[in-house]
């Protein structure tokens, strides 16, 4: 099986597919910056490398990616470009309603960065509402899949940002992006209201590194890509069971 | 002289453009079909592969392409999402901020689309009175170039979808994404109503394509390109020269 | 046959048209510097008048026009109101809407003013969908009318404003607004970059005149505005037959 | 001295008074029913009617009227045409700032409907907050002048709507528009939960009038405005102190 | 009978009354100035207060009252916050759709401020298009019960602030906020632009007071409610015969 | 020290404080469904008794609880309304400009209840921005104090809701609404797509208790506070420290 991917594929074969029954993936990802050995466009390149995987899964169509997130908290790092919630939820809304119109049997979104989570949630409430079912997975089961595989310890519980987790991923999706000469390791002190204010990243963390992505390798990537792949698998398979798609 | 591509650099090389002065390049693409012999991203991978050789020749920031654009005359054909005007602008202004608020000179847009041109140009008078100098280009100079070069007359003066044009600059551009073979030509009869009323373009055009696609080459997409560059470039250097940047 | 103008009929006259089947004719104009022989209301004076007669020929709803409209490009110009996009959207589509609830079967719009286009187009496609042919017109056949009937050439290729055209037009509809004395030509040079940036018109052009308006006569502008008609009548009841009212 | 009627002045002459200083005065009216002998376009009659007065007095500026207002309550008489109180709000405003941008001492609101009452307030404070002095007039005076002037009684303490009160100053402003020979009495009974709940007014009033419009003359009407533009000035003239323009 | 007080009711028993047909009462107060005697709560205490009553009396829902209010005129006195109409508005249209999906049959809003009226009817409007019957009560027949019941004069017709209306109410509602020893009477003169433009009321009226608060005592207090209570009751007993519930 | 209660508290009061330096607390609810033996305002009184506490020790304003927030999971238990994230955002937006208006020298929101996370930290991110320092406090330490005061276990890690420890704290701050007969416990099967799709938790936990609540008693709810307080006042020190106030 495998997906079709919207930058491959001709309207004519989607029409065909959905006339089958299609589920579609659709990636989120950020213009963040991610340490000095990571591009900007990580989150994106992981979230759409891990949707074309589980679309080829899947059997499903593979949307283009967005591009941009909510990357607020990183906006002190030229480079970063951030967009609001609303637009990001505003976009979010507007491609489902389209997949809900041409006849998609449900929608399933790779979440790569953090900060889109709640627009994401949001605007998967309109749509299942609205009768598109919405399936959002944040890479799951990843803290479980670091703590096997990866040597080095978080910068914070369940927190990974151009650290060990994020380029083994990189290394097995987008090798060639990255410059793991220039990996440097950085656990910066959290401020105490660390979770209770807002607050700019780089005012404590002037590298953007938070933890250590110095042993990282494309196998211990492809072995988090296939356990987050597992996992996800698991979720849409009950997804589709309580929806009957 | 090369672009910083934000999917290869990362954050520390963008930051240190930045201070030398830096102008920054954003393709806007649709996801809109394009015939049985283009795939649905035909207007992104276009819009992107002008803006990189745009931004390499200005040694300019090269940002992730917008994947998603104001398609509405296509939602008839099952594939294409269309995203509101409204979403479009909101989504080009809150990077036009960003990239204001962190030093970049002047923002250039590559458009592929025509339906994105209207919510392009409010952004632009929005992000130019808010102060960064905006440069729009919808491929200049193509009415001329598209005589000169292409063999098949166009559906419409001035129109060119999944036809020769497209169909040469994806081959010059994205050649594994085109199957040439099942390129069709197709010169619907446009309603005595078109441009007077909202209208769905399937209505009277079954496949989606403008014209003839057939005589495409990858040389007539080179030359195509550079034809749009040339004219690019004057028009950019004439909008340097209008801001002092 | 003759319109019934709202500004001479009650409501009771209204209801009783529509009973029997009824379209609405809406001009759409600008409060915008039209040089210094011809007053600011100059765009609606000319699409009122011009939707009048066509009105009278349909024996249609002649509504209340909407008097500001998008005039961003002319702000520099004392005496210039323009108004967004988004709340000229907003008047027509709430206009829209209650004529489709009184009943009327179709809207017809008479742009006179190049910057409303887009938020008509938006406008038009949201109440065709919500179940009101719109049908929208912007002086159909004038650049072959104004290249027949004047003797002066355009400022540029199908651009008129303040020119023989307009000033023709309007001492055809309202002569007492025409200062003909204090006609005075501009033949302005546009930037190079003219429709690739924001750009406000009074930068290059002192007077807001494009063209020359000395040679318009009332006899030009009847000739004009009786093309128009002629044109308009054509395409509407093209329309009228695509949706059958 | 007299006004500077946008529909019959040019730009050049608008900026020439805005530079010895200017006060520009903005009727607003409404496309709502007014009987079976007053035309649907009557509020913006009188308004703007009142307001040419108001501005010849004044020497100011004379705007285009605003030519639909918030007319809900009569939503039900087909011919109305109610805006939401969002878009007259925002319409109001967007002219606003574009009197401030271009120099305009203080801004005078004629309102010629009370559905429009509201949306007119706020937009008036935001207006002010932002530097743009706003006086806003109901008619001032009215209750007392239709009392002293008037033989028949309000259908309901300071509810003039198709009455006499309305009818004679029709007369005076635009006579060719009332067809006093349909004109009928009619004093509805207002339910009593009448002002507590939301309600079309035709529920309870077929025909739209409320009073008599039967002894409306001329000089009734005359002297009605002869009173509102008394009360008017005093007003203006204290506003005027009051800012110092 | 009794109201289910949502601050002393679990779902479960809502659940029941709903099945069985009931009614919620909504109070909008605001944080507002009120004198050196009187707490910025007092709006909504009020509000709250006799919207109790009428719960009890209706066996009604009795939800919890809206705490801010637009009180922008009252904004120069420390201690005011007031909120935007829109926001005021959207609240209550939310909380109202949520009645709607749960089953009540109608809501019946008790407004404890002036600038609360439009949004309340605004949402009025909205809800009861959408199927909500609302019923919206301004201290019903307040005006004559304080010509009755009171010893001081109002600071202008209808006009009731701090003073011996809202005192007397607030003695029976909620003694304790109440500091009778700082009560002291203000008549300030208005502004004669007042009502013609916007304005800060504490630009003429420093403590706040408007009238006499002195004379104020419980049982007026008691008097007053219980007259607004029978007026309420009469009015919600007409609106439940209008709509059937 | 003590709060100023705005329940209690005039206006000259405050100001007096907000000369001197002041900090405002702000409670956030909802209204929801929290089993048969709790009321719908449980999380209002909750967040603003620990507020109040907070107040009280911080000699701070105590302002108004907002009093609805977004309840959408517990939608489909009747009784529950909830707003949209939108319109509590706006709230917390509106209320902030205000304080930031008077000088409110920093906002501390204490935050009751889950769904309101999101929109209160945008929130606070465009008040911080706008120069109001923003603390949000979601019960700071209460997973560790639940953990050591309370008997039995969560009905999932970290998740409160009408169980021991929310009717714990209920019993310290409003005994008199809690009915502890009731009480019953509750352990539902969460679906194991819980947290990846939209979900109304009705659809598997009928009573809406999530744990045990019978073990609750007074003691217990103030060790709760105690321990939450504690917490609180080391985030609110650290906090003025970054901000100097």
């Amino acid at each position: 099986m495998s997906a079709a991917d919207f930058s491959r594929t001709p309207w004519v074969d989607v029409a065909e597919r959905i006339e089958r029954g299609a589920l579609a993936v659709l990636a989120i990802g950020a213009c963040e910056q991610h340490g000095a050995h990571l591009p900007l466009t990580t989150d994106t390149d992981m979230a759409h490398g891990v949707g074309r995987r589980l679309a080829d899964d899947l059997d499903a169509l593979l949307l283009p990616p967005i591009t941009y997130g909510d990357a607020w908290t990183a906006s002190a790092y030229p480079g970063t470009i951030s967009i609001s919630p609303r637009t990001l939820q505003a976009m979010i809304e507007d491609i489902g309603h389209e997949l809900l119109r041409m006849g998609v049997q449900g929608l399933i979104i790779v979440n790569g960065h953090f900060g889109n989570r709640e627009p994401m949630l949001l605007a998967a409430r309109r749509l299942t509402t609205a009768g598109l079912p919405v399936c959002h997975l944040d890479y799951p089961g990843l803290e479980r899949l670091a703590g096997d595989i990866c040597e080095s310890a978080p910068a914070g519980p369940g927190f990974y940002h151009a650290d060990e987790v994020e380029t083994a991923i990189m290394l097995a999706i987008a090798p060639d992006s990255v410059d793991i000469a220039r990996a440097e390791p950085s656990y910066p002190q959290f401020p105490p209201t660390f979770g209770s204010e807002p607050m700019q990243f780089r005012d404590f963390n002037p590298s953007g590194v938070f933890g250590d992505p110095r042993p990282a390798t494309r196998d211990k990537g492809e072995a988090l890509i296939a356990g987050i792949l597992g996992e996800s698998l698991k979720l849409v398979a009950a997804w589709r069971a309580r929806h009957g798609i």
